[in-house]
């Protein structure tokens, strides 16, 4: 099974799935291919988010603002699962993730022995997506996940660009908690990095200086009507129920959210 | 082969593909993430048009404004396909359609035998698509569709939300039909519940009030220009050629449309 | 395997799909529904461009906008792979890529001999996506690609739509260029029909009378610049660095563009 992510919209993605298709048998499955434009740190937390729920798997990421630059190719051996993508940090969250208490392995790769078969002419400098990484990915997927030194073009590296998405900072008392919008979903739902338990007990909090009621469901207000609830990632959430919480509190990816507790009522 | 519609946009429903594949090697088809959000009529009119031209399968639907509430789970068996979603309604039209002149068949699920694996904490109470329906479209695809009663989950019941989506009226006479616009569809298409037969043998109605040709094909009208016609569901459809319905109509979803026909030209 | 593309948006394709799989069990895998609407010539373009990544198929194509008109189906066979469409000039463009220097072979369809099987009523005006062209996929998938003739619906002709992309002229002493915007992709790239070449041994170009940068790569000049690049597809793109080409030029599909060079720094 490989698994494809981008930022690309269409039909770019299905360039990469014909190249796959070229090359293995393997079931495809599409994540997403609308994560926000070159948003490294957006797709780090979706990915973190989603690919835990799947089988062990090859995992092919493209959001990469630097193609045709000089930044590597990375394959990363996390647990049972290998992700496979350029080497800007975007594969490093959801590796951790899926990795759980197992060590991660890194691998570079020698692009010129996987890439592009030069079916329409050399590798583009705008297309990694379909010229190297679709390719490595093919390379990687036929191969034990035990075995991944065995392949030739893959040379083990502890050198790779981090990425470390933003906690909050919570107050010991917990009455205050100072975090960042990780990521606004299709609903509008504003996802923060604050976790889920400073709601509990609490049936309402201060966000960013507005009052604002704690609800177990989207349903505990009525339609239109704003709430903080713990989202489906274990974050607090700022939603509107049936409406957009980005519109309604005004917040975008990676603005600063300041939540403030009343006593607990516990 | 379990099929998925939804009104999560991405990457929600890639969550969702990723606990079915954990649990079956089942083919998977989307039918559509982009359904009207929360909108559960207009999903099950979409469903009842685009399900009966699958092959015998299991259809997981989560359109789901009540997620969290003490909303159940509901199972419909329609002739050979299975229906699982959200008790508020969305399966019934397309399970009535594919069951045609069988009966149907509903059973409530006991959520905590099929959910969420805890992998990553306790079910959510925002996404009941991932934590919930997912396990529960996995544990029902196994099994013969002639032995649902033997998932021990499942329990048979015959209570459940009903919904019916509307029809038009239409005079005896046939010189009026008083209907509705069951949906848009992305090409701005309004698509009524007036049955196509109203159009036989008229070259033109009223609509709304206003003069409009009606034509076999769009191309039947210059380009630009509105028409009414038979749409592919069989209803009356108001359109125009290589534009949009409904701007130049101004109808949206649930808009009243009053067809008046002039004396029938055969 | 089947390839699916269309103008088509959700969630018609999906009945699609339902038809394809009532007939067949070939892998379904979508290249775009996002197609300009009714845009020949745009899916054209991207057809050409993104099929040849692909491994022998079955390619299934749907941008129509004579759809119920006496407008034939088409069925091409190019090399290993096989086109079915609406016969208006969309598949000829791939098709003629696909078969390098293989002779194009062309077939008309008996629609009665393959279309819909009444399931929900008689083949509609306004979807022959669902109708005919599935089905027609269908039919000459299952068969070998040698042995096309061998298919009763399929009858051999020499008659079909034509359709040619326009090419750029360019000078001979390659200091001018004028040609044609072929597509715009969702990051906003300015796609012409300038052979990538023009670009060679030149650090920056006039476009349209304004003086552009030419890079590499889109990190080669800061974010939000603009620069004219070899695009993945081999022609000159206008581009901006994580930003949109279209909005900075004022450039939309069918645009022309003069591109004129300083003389050679070779």
């Amino acid at each position: 099974m490989i698994t494809i992510a981008t930022d690309f919209g269409t039909p770019y993605p299905a360039a990469m799935k014909g190249v796959l298709l070229q090359r293995t048998d393997a079931r495809l499955v599409d994540v997403a291919h609308d994560f926000p434009r070159q948003d490294v740190r957006a797709a780090a937390f979706w990915l973190r988010e989603v690919l835990p729920y799947f089988p062990p798997a090859t995992h092919l990421v493209v959001v990469d603002p630097g193609v045709g630059t000089d930044r590597d190719t990375l394959v990363l051996r996390a647990d049972e699962h290998v992700l496979v993508g350029p080497d800007n940090g975007v594969l490093v969250p959801p590796a951790r993730r899926l990795a759980g208490t197992t060590e991660l392995e890194a691998y570079g790769i020698d692009e010129r022995a996987v890439s592009h078969d030069g079916r329409s002419g050399p590798a583009s400098n705008t297309f990694h997506g379909r010229d190297v990484f679709a390719p490595a990915a093919a390379a990687v997927h036929g191969t034990s996940r035990d075995s991944l030194e065995s392949v030739a073009a893959l040379e083990a590296t502890t050198s790779y660009v981090d990425l470390e998405l933003p906690s909050a900072a919570v107050e010991s008392d917990e009455s205050r908690a100072a975090g960042d919008v990780l990521a606004i979903d299709d609903f509008g739902n504003v996802v923060t990095n604050v976790p889920g338990d400073f709601l509990e007990g609490r049936s309402r909090l201060v966000a960013n200086g507005e009052v604002v009621p704690v609800g177990e469901t989207f349903a505990s207000v009525s339609i239109g009507t704003r709430l903080a609830t713990v989202g489906s990632h274990g974050y607090v959430e700022l939603d509107v129920n049936q409406g957009r919480g980005d519109d309604a509190f005004g917040l975008d990816t990676g603005d600063r959210v300041i939540l403030e507790g009343d006593e607990r009522e516990e």
